[in-house]
């Protein structure tokens, strides 16, 4: 399987935009079963996944010793590494005739893997906040000064939630999510209307982040980093426009355009 | 709370080791318990945590509306939010009842806060490998030179096992621990020995990638990046060299410092 995806994307450079090949990084769900039974869902890159299982189930402790796994085989194309064995820990044997791993957790929540998610998306419609090229560099340049906290250790991930005009709200975390929970979390204590905002975001923008950014209900989410491959599959069905690799004077533009205004003398596309 | 403390480091750079006091991030452990019950454990920076927890309640679906929630407190010292409501959905309910959220998963699984982490991690005791600065600077080199994925993408994680004449084994993958798993199951399946390896990781060094480094096995850790306290605080118990930071000719020794070998002219503490 490939580990990253060629994708046309839009790349405004310079006041200009054009169409270019980009690679994106594929984000493969792979689904762990023990004995027949769904145990954890982990979001990987798509090579070496039996290998991932068996360092998992190891590291875990779900399984005494590696010689107590009896067999190993991949469904490549499904994203199920079968484990045979007759022995687990009782504390994970509870958990797995309960089946309830895979719905409650695995090691991350990401695409539509996780039940509750498909609960809390919301699906975008219509369009209630534009930007200019001009308005993305300058709100991602605000969330940079912001981020005081990131150049003081360099450990942090940051987070805003922005009109046009500049930051409503930034929040950092040393988790990816976390920060955007406190945003989402201040937002609902304080009702503050998000549907009109855009979320500024200092990393990469895996599933797991354009799902929560479609959970709080954001249209636009912009970052100085790549979008996974899976994360553009979802804004496209969500409706979210995604905005990636902003740097002084360009950016690249993947999914839902409509919401970044450019100038009509501009668009290579309109001559 | 502080979001970094304060920590005193050996510095190294162009050739000589000195002391220099340290900004480090903070890991908070935080549980969410629902009407007196343990819901989820998430590692988080201390700050605006009721608003994280509420923000993480609503996107996972949890309680069906904020309005759902009667109140909300923090026991900041303890690290516990207590939620009281008498909504939820069923399904997180019956999990709630059988008290299985906090030990199998959390948003992630960091520190010694889920009970599987203190069944596999070692403990690193005498030195089965040792390193000169210049081994830091070609492993971190040669490391930057496999992970060829991550410069056509630019969303990946990179990790090696190594010893100190070059890589034995090197993985990347978009989630931070798959990496390391899939160097973990390699070594068990091939029958690998870590214990005289050294494990060079491109990210942050996070208390869940410190585990991860504890329960492969491996005494030093090197990395481009910044550690957080927690993960320096295990770091100290376990036994495990970290190594920070790692610029051209520059890097961060934070813990167990003796299993890097500085040449006694140019370690000022011995003068």
């Amino acid at each position: 399987m490939e580990q990253d995806k060629k994708r046309t994307v839009f790349r405004y450079s310079n006041g200009y935009l054009s169409k270019k090949e980009d690679q994106i990084v594929v984000e493969h769900p792979v689904t762990i079963k023990i004995n027949d039974q769904e145990f954890a869902t982990i979001v990987c890159s798509p090579e070496y996944i039996e290998d991932m299982a068996v360092g998992f189930l190891a590291s875990e402790g779900v399984i005494p010793k590696y010689e107590d796994i009896k067999d190993i085989s991949l469904q490549e194309e499904l994203g199920i590494v079968h484990i045979k064995t007759d022995k687990m820990y009782p504390f994970y044997e509870k958990l797995l005739n309960k089946r309830y791993i895979t719905s409650c957790c695995g090691m991350s929540r990401q695409g539509f893997v996780f039940a509750n998610d498909a609960l809390t998306v919301k699906r975008m419609t219509g369009t209630h906040v534009t930007l200019t090229p001009e308005d993305c560099f300058f709100l991602m340049e605000q969330m940079d000064q912001s981020a005081d906290m990131f150049h003081k250790t360099g450990g942090v991930h940051n987070a805003a939630l922005c009109d046009p005009t500049g930051i409503v709200l930034s929040r950092m975390d040393i988790g990816r999510h976390n920060a955007l929970d406190k945003i989402y979390g201040h937002c609902l204590r304080n009702t503050i209307s998000v549907k009109d905002k855009i979320i500024v975001f200092s990393g990469r923008i895996s599933s797991e982040i354009l799902l929560k950014v479609a959970k709080i209900g954001c249209e636009i989410v912009l970052s100085k980093s790549a979008p996974t491959e899976l994360a553009l599959t979802l804004a496209e069905e969500l409706g979210i426009t995604t905005v990636g690799f902003i740097r002084q004077n360009s950016f690249n533009l993947y999914t839902h355009p409509d919401r970044i205004i450019i100038e009509e003398n501009n668009n290579i596309f309109q001559h």
